[in-house]
């Protein structure tokens, strides 16, 4: 069994989509990603929070098993954002997002984490992501996403960053922003040259590309008729995928990987289907077992 | 083995994608079906021209043992369209749409066509597709095709048209404005209260999802790196689909189901490869295996 760092935000995110409004629900990468990962294995989170922060909230994800000692409590607010979907719930528009205690955020990995075996470096700014790694032991694999905003402004230290990680995990869109490349296929051989060896898009509803060891896999999502809200999908989706190779010895083969990408892709497929983290919380061992299942007899 | 009929339009497109620009080339939706159905089963063509048409055209398709008694020759210009790909390819852009002998067209469906054992009606005006079905003896299958500009204009009698068939293949974005849903899962639920049994949806790059017996097949488009011309693609599925079934003798199970939308994803995958008809022309049977092959290791 493997040890898994991420390092992400922690936030309150205000969010409306046809199903409903929503003020304030607990959310942030660092949190759906822990939620999804501890269920197959141990979780260390570093992150910062304001002296808003609920401690329920704490508790909450502290009683999933996920080690929270790294997550920073400062004076000011905890990051916030707002967003809406409208009919297309595959993409977001972000209404505002105040940065507030992650403005200078510098992540402080504790002396107990720095042997993580797996290290996930969520979507916060490259030059953090490098200060992550510049004080890591030697992790036996390293992921990463970005986003749309550090491509635009950061994307020399982007570069920088992906040259020393080996799975990307990143956005259909964000990957044409990051390459130039409209077509996903083409997209996926261009960033394999900056750096990662595999690499995941995630495609939303339309499921995932992985590219690993010279080999694709290409998948569909489980059909969902109800999502609600899409927020955390990609983020839960990394936490089952890193989990999953977590919880395997190596060597991890195509049969390790495959297995990650269908428990990221089905986890996420509960988190669109209630407001924040409150469907992924609920997923009993059964109710995924069920759904892998069904997944199975979708695509075959 | 069953016959096929298809109704649909015979054409040339001027095109224009990020990889060139082509004028006048053989297109139309009863050719590109027919050309992927012929591999499969015998398939009969219904269809109008002009006296500009090529009679190197019509013995192109012919020769690839399509029954072309039932295309009608007339006097005036063949229905051409004229469209441009920008970096998006899961979109055309309709630049003119010259119906010409296609507008005054009413399928004629010659004696010795009339039991065919499978019909396709290719996204023609939906009053056209049920004068076909009046003058047909019960089909073991009906199958449609419809596009935007019917579901806005004729949508008391595509609804009709509807009631009618047992299979509706259409491209996801149709399917929104057919349902108003704009998931895609919810749009085939509704779809299937309007009459057909079977929806086959179309998602360009992303694949398809069938509903068929109570259970979806949802799966990826093959990958390709090179799409060059998407004109055709969602007709080449619909050959390859319905060439399939048409193959197999009853009763059409799932497998049977499972192959007719994987023949019809792997065909389309050769379309999109070069201009107008040039790439499906020339697949031969053994590319065609050895795609079904790489698609099987793509998503296992």
């Amino acid at each position: 069994m493997n040890s898994i760092l991420v390092v992400g935000s922690v936030a309150y995110d205000t969010i409306s989509t046809p199903s409903g409004h929503r003020d304030r629900v607990l959310g942030g990468s660092a949190n759906y990603f822990s939620v999804a990962a501890s269920r197959f294995a141990p979780v260390r989170v570093v992150g910062v929070v304001g002296d808003d922060y609920n401690p329920e909230h704490l508790q909450l994800i502290e009683s999933r098993g996920v080690d929270m000692r790294g997550l920073q409590q400062v004076p000011g607010k905890t990051f916030a954002w707002s967003g809406k979907y409208e009919n297309d719930m595959n993409e977001a528009v972000t209404l505002a997002t105040h940065l507030n205690v992650f403005e200078n955020f510098h992540p402080a990995i504790p002396v107990e984490y720095r042997d993580s075996d797996i290290v996930f470096l969520a979507n916060i700014d490259p030059v953090l992501q490098m200060q992550v790694l510049e004080q890591v032991k030697k992790p036996k694999l390293v992921a990463a996403d970005t986003m749309n905003y550090w491509i635009h402004s950061k994307k020399a230290d982007l570069l920088r960053m992906l040259e020393r990680i080996d799975v990307l995990l990143i956005n259909e869109g964000e990957l044409q922003q990051l390459t130039g490349c409209w077509n996903t296929i083409q997209g996926v051989r261009e960033v394999l040259k900056m750096g990662p060896k595999c690499a995941v898009i995630k495609r939303g509803e339309y499921g995932f590309v992985m590219y690993h060891d010279e080999k694709y896999l290409i998948l569909p999502a489980f059909p969902i008729a109800d999502v609600v809200d899409p927020t955390g999908a990609g983020d839960t989706f990394a936490g089952g995928f890193l989990g999953t190779l977590a919880q395997s010895n190596q060597p991890w083969n195509r049969d390790v990987f495959r297995a990650a990408c269908v428990n990221g892709c089905l986890l996420a497929s509960f988190t669109v289907q209630d407001f924040g983290l409150d469907r992924l919380l609920k997923v009993s061992p059964d109710q995924l077992q069920e759904r892998l299942l069904a997944y199975g007899r979708v695509i075959s």
